[in-house]
C-alpha cells in the first residue's frame, strides 16, 4: 500500500537488461557512441522531425537547461502556480537561467488556458524594462494535479504563446501516463502542436536515470551542449543513459507501463470516491487527490499505508488534501487492499 | 499638473548648493573622503546604533544588494506582490542574489501582516531541499499603494519575521513621506522595531542622486563594500553622494519636503473624492489611486494634466485605476487647476 | 604632490555649471529628457554612426554589462592580464555576464598583440563544450600601463578578433588621455577600427559621475536597457548625468584636460629618468611608472608627496614599483615640487 | 592499444551486480534509503571523522557545489593552469558560485606548492573590495599531469592555506590511482592533512556513474543539499548511486583497479622512454605524457593505436605532447601491442 512517490519504485527488467547488454567493451565517451546516436535517431523518428537531445540527471536539470535556452537572464517563464519549476525545484530555473523569473499562474485543475496565459502577460504588455520579458510558458504534462491537457488545449495555448511572443516549454516529467491516457502519439503531442522544447522523463516510469531534454525549435538548440556540460551534466559514460530509453521505448514499454500506473490510479480513484470521499480533480494519470479527514489519514497509515499530505500555494483544503501516487509496479492487490482499509474507516 | 512620478523633479538649491560646496580640492576617493564618513556617522546618531552605510546609485541596485546580503542563491524572500522589488526591477534581486526567488503575497492597501506572512510560509514549513528556503521578508515604507505602515504594524512583521527564521529589509524608496506621516523618528521606524536592513532612497524626494543601504544588523555587514564593488555601484567621487545626504537631513529638510508632498497629495485626494470619485486606498503619502474613467482621463490630459494608468498584477478596476504622484516641487496652483479641471469633466 | 588616481579630483567648473542649468524645472525620468537626447545624437554624430547609448554610474558597471551583452554565460573574454576587468572590478564581469571567464593574457607594455590573441585561442580551437566559448577581446585604451595602442595596433587586433570569432570591446576609462595622445577622433580610433562596444570614462577626466556605453555594433544593442536597469544602473534624474557629457565635450574641453594630465605626466616622467630612476614603459598618457627605493619614497611622502605602490600579476619588480597619476587639475607646481625633492633625495 | 581515456571503460562486474542486488522492491527516494544510509556511514568510517556526502552526476557538477560552498560569489580559489575546474569544466565553476574567480597558477609537474601559493596571493594581499577574496585553494589529486602530490606536500599546502584563509578543496577524480600510488588510505591522505572538501571519482575507476562530494569542514556542510538539488543533481532512484560505492570499496576494489591501471601506465612510460622517446612528468597514475612527432604517431593509429593530442596553457611543446591513459580494463596485450608498434617506428 505504498502510494508516496513513483519514485520509489525500482529499475524495470528490460531496462536492467539492456543496460548490462551495453556494458560491452571500451565505447567513446559523452555520448559519442553509437547506441546514444541511434537513440537520438529515435527521437528524431518518433517526433517526426530533426531533434537535439541531451541526456541529463533529474528531470530539475532538464526543465531548468530548456528554461535557459529560452530565456535571457532578464526574462520570465510563466507556469501554472503548482508546477514542479515554480515550488519543486529548489530555485533550479533561476539559478540556471543566470535569474530569470518564474510567474506562476492560478488556474483550475493545474492548467493553464490562453486566458490565464493572457491575463498573466498584462503587466508585461507593452514590453519595457523596469520589468521583466516573458519569453516563454512552460505546460506540465500530465500536470501535477493528475489532469491531462487535451490536444486541443495544447494546440490554443501554443497558438495564444506565439501570438504573444513566447516559448513553449513541456515538462514532461509524467509524459508516458499523459500519452497513454490521450492514447496521441509524441508527434502528435509535442510536434504537431507546436511545443519548442520538451524535457521528457523516464525515471519515474521504469527507468534508473532517464531524463532527456528535447529540443524541436533549432532556434534553440545551438549551444546545448555547452549548457549541459557547464551545468555538470555530461555523463562520461552516456552509453548507460542510452540504453535506458532503448529499452523504454522497445515494443511500446514505456507506454504499456504508464498505462498500468494510470489504471491503478482510476482504479483508487473509483474505491475512494465510491467510499465517500471527495476527490480533487479528474484522476487522468497516476496521481489521486482525496480530502480524507486525519483521523481515516491515521487508520490507513497504522494499516500499512503510505501516501504524503498534499500541500501546494493557493490551496484552500484546511491541510486535508492528500496525494496518492502509483506505478508501474503498484498492484492491484495494493490498491484492493488500501480501499478495504478505506471502507473500514469510512 | 504633472502627477507623473516624483523622479521628474529637479534637484533642491540646498543639495544642489551642498554638491557645489564639496567640489573643493582633490580627496580620497572611493568614501575614504571626511565627507563621507562625516555623513556615516551622522546616520549612526540617526539611527542609534552603529550602522554600516554604502552609498549607491539606484533604489534597485540599494534593494538588491541588501537582499544578496540576507539571502543564499538558494533562498527566497516574501514581498507584497506590487513590491517594487518584485514588478518594478527587471529582475535586479534575483540577479544580485544569484537566483533566490521573490514570493509575491497579496494583502489590502499594498501591506503585509503577520497572517499573510505566516500563509506564505506555509509550503515552505518544514524547510527541505526540494523548495526554496525563505530568509527574509521586504516591507515597503511607505507602500507603493501610498499608504504607511504603523510602527505597531512593522513591529508585529518583524516579531513574526523574526518567529519564522527570516530577516526583514525596510524598502524606503519613499520613507521621508512616511517619517513625515507618522511624525516618528528612523530610530523608531527602523531601529526600534527591529529592522535589519534599510535601503534609504532621497532620489524622490529632492535628491540628484542618493540611494543608501544602511544595514542595522551587524551579521550582515561584513561584506558589504565587496557587494557594492562588485555590482558596479562603488562611486570614485563618493563625496558629491554624501553632500546630498549632508543638505538632505540640515534642518530636517527632508522631512518637510516629505510633508510637503504628502499634504500635495492629500488636498488632491479630497479634491478628487468631492468631485464624486473613488479612490483605493487612504492617502497617506505623495500617491492618489482615483478610479477615473476614459474620457475624464482624456479631458484632464487635454487641458495638460499628466499621470498615469496604473496597472498591478491581482487588480479589478478594469484599467480605470490611476496613479497621481506629488513631489517636494508639486505647487497649490497646480493641486487647484488640476481639481478645476477635474470638477468640470465630473 | 598628490599623484594617487585621477579619482581624487574634483569635478571641473564648467561641468558643474553644465550640471546646475540641468536642474531647471521637471523633465521625464530615466533619460526620456530632451538633454539627454540630445547628447545621444551628440554621440552618434562624434561617432559616425547611429550608436545606442546606456549612462552608468562606474566603470566597472560600464565594462560589465558590455561584455554580458557580447558573451554568453559559457563564453569568455581575452584581456591583458593587468586589465582592470581581470583584477580591479571584484568579479563584476563575471557576475554581469552569469559567469563567463575573463582571460587574462600576458603582453610588453600592457598590450594585446595579435600574435598573443592568437595564442590564447590556442587551446579553445577547434570550439568544444569541455572549454568555454571566446567570443571577445577587450582592448583597454589607454593601457593600465600608461600607453595608448596605435590606430594601426587596434587594426591589427579587430582583424584578427574578427577573423577568431571574438567581438572587441574597449575600455575607455582614460579614453580622453589616449585620444589626446593620438591626435586622432572618436571615430578614427573607435568606429573605423571597427571596435564593437566602447566603454567611455569621463569621472576620472572633470566629471562628477559620468561613464557611457556607446554600442556600435547594432547586433549587440537589443536589450542594452534591459541589462541596464536589471543592473540598478538606469538613473531616474538622468539629465544630471547627460548634462556632464554635454559640457566635456563642448570646446573640445574633454581633449583639453586630457592632454594637460598628459603633458603634467610627461614632465614627471622626464624627470624622474633625469635623476637617473628606471620607469616601465613609455609615458604615453596620465600614468608614470617609476622603479624607485623604499628609502626615496619615504623620502618623498615626508615631504608631502602622495602615490601608490604598485603591485600586478607578473611583475617582477621586487615591490619597487610606484604608479604616480597625474590629473587634469594637476599643476606644474606640484609637479616640480616632486621632481625637486626627487633630485634632492637620488 | 585505446588509450583516449579512462572514460571509455565499461562498468566493472561487480559494481553492475551491486546495482541490480539494489532493484529489489521500493523504497525510498532522494537517499532516504538504507543502502545509501549505509554507504554514507561507510564514508564516514573510512574518513575516520563524520563526513557530510551528496551523490552527483559528474565531476564537474562534484567540484562546482564543493567549490560553492567555500567561495561568497565575489570569492575565488587558486588552482593549477591546468587544473579540470579551469580548462575542462566550461565554467561550471563560476556558474554554480555566482561568478567567483578561478585563478590559474603555474606550477612544475601539475602540482602547487606553497610558495606558488603565496604569490598567487600577493596581490589579493591585503584584502580590499577592488579585488575578489581569494577563500579557497583546489588540489588535483592524482593530478592533470599524471603526478602525485605526497603526504608531506598535501600537508605543506593545507598549513599554508590556512595560514592565508584559504579553504583546501581536492578534486579526486582520479583518487583511487592517486591512493594506490601512495599506498595511504582516503584518512591519511584527506583527514590528516586538513582537506575541507573532497570531491571523490569512482566513475573513471569502474563505476557507471559515481562521483561524491565528501564534507569534512562541518563549518561548509550545512546547506549541501539544497545546492545538490538547486543544480539538478538530486538523484530520485540514489539507490543505485549508492550501490555503485558499496562494490567499489568492497574488499578493495577500487584500489586494485587503480593499481592496474597505474602498472599498465608505468609499463608504457617505461617502454616508451626505452623506445627512445622523451616523457613529460614522472607517470605516476595512468596517464602517460610523452613527446612523439607527427609521424610517429600516424604510424601508430594507422596500427590501431588511440590516443589524443595534449594542448594545454602554458605548454611548449610545439604541438607534439600526447596523452595516453589506461584504465582497470586495459591489458597487458594491448600495451605491449602498442610498444611494438613504437618500436617498429622509432
Amino acid at each position: 500500500m505504498l502510494f508516496t512517490s513513483d519514485n520509489w519504485a525500482g529499475v524495470h527488467p528490460k531496462i536492467m537488461d539492456a543496460m548490462i547488454a551495453a556494458n560491452e567493451g571500451p565505447v567513446p565517451a559523452y555520448g559519442a557512441d553509437e547506441l546514444t546516436q541511434s537513440v537520438i535517431n529515435q527521437f528524431t523518428e518518433m517526433f517526426g522531425k530533426k531533434v537535439e537531445v541531451a541526456f541529463v540527471a533529474t528531470g530539475s536539470a532538464a526543465n531548468s537547461i530548456a528554461l535557459a535556452a529560452m530565456l535571457p537572464p532578464f526574462g520570465a517563464v510563466f507556469c501554472h502556480e503548482h508546477a514542479h519549476i515554480q515550488i519543486d525545484e529548489c530555485g533550479a530555473p533561476e539559478f540556471f537561467t543566470g535569474g530569470a523569473k518564474v510567474l506562476p499562474l492560478a488556474g483550475e485543475g493545474g492548467k493553464l488556458t490562453p486566458a490565464i496565459l493572457e491575463e498573466g502577460m498584462r503587466i508585461y504588455t507593452p514590453a519595457m524594462a523596469h520589468r521583466v520579458l516573458p519569453k516563454a510558458v512552460s505546460l506540465t504534462q500530465g500536470t501535477e494535479a493528475g489532469t491531462v491537457y487535451t490536444i486541443d488545449e495544447i494546440r490554443a495555448l501554443t497558438a495564444k504563446a506565439r501570438e504573444l511572443g513566447l516559448y513553449v516549454h513541456m515538462d514532461g516529467a509524467r509524459f508516458a501516463n499523459a500519452a497513454a491516457h490521450l492514447g496521441a502519439s509524441p508527434k502528435e503531442i509535442v510536434t504537431d502542436t507546436g511545443v519548442d522544447i520538451l524535457t521528457l522523463g523516464g525515471t519515474k516510469n521504469g527507468c534508473m536515470v532517464a531524463e532527456a531534454i528535447i529540443v524541436l525549435n533549432e532556434a534553440l538548440s545551438e549551444h546545448l551542449v555547452w549548457r549541459q556540460k557547464r551545468a555538470g551534466q555530461g555523463f562520461s559514460k552516456n552509453r548507460f543513459l542510452a540504453a535506458q530509453w532503448k529499452a523504454y521505448f522497445e515494443d511500446d514499454l514505456w507506454l504499456k507501463l504508464g498505462a498500468h500506473a494510470n489504471a491503478m490510479a482510476t482504479r483508487l480513484a473509483e474505491g475512494i470516491s465510491a467510499a465517500g470521499f471527495e476527490l480533487v480533480n479528474e484522476t487522468q494519470i497516476n496521481e489521486v487527490f482525496p480530502i480524507l479527514p486525519d483521523a481515516v489519514v491515521e487508520g490507513l497509515k497504522e494499516k500499512g499505508a503510505a501516501f504524503y499530505d498534499w500541500v501546494q500555494p493557493g490551496d484552500s483544503y484546511d491541510g486535508k488534501l492528500r496525494r496518492l501516487v502509483t506505478s508501474y509496479q503498484t498492484s492491484e492487490k495494493e490498491v484492493e487492499a488500501f480501499l478495504t482499509a478505506l471502507k473500514a474507516l469510512a
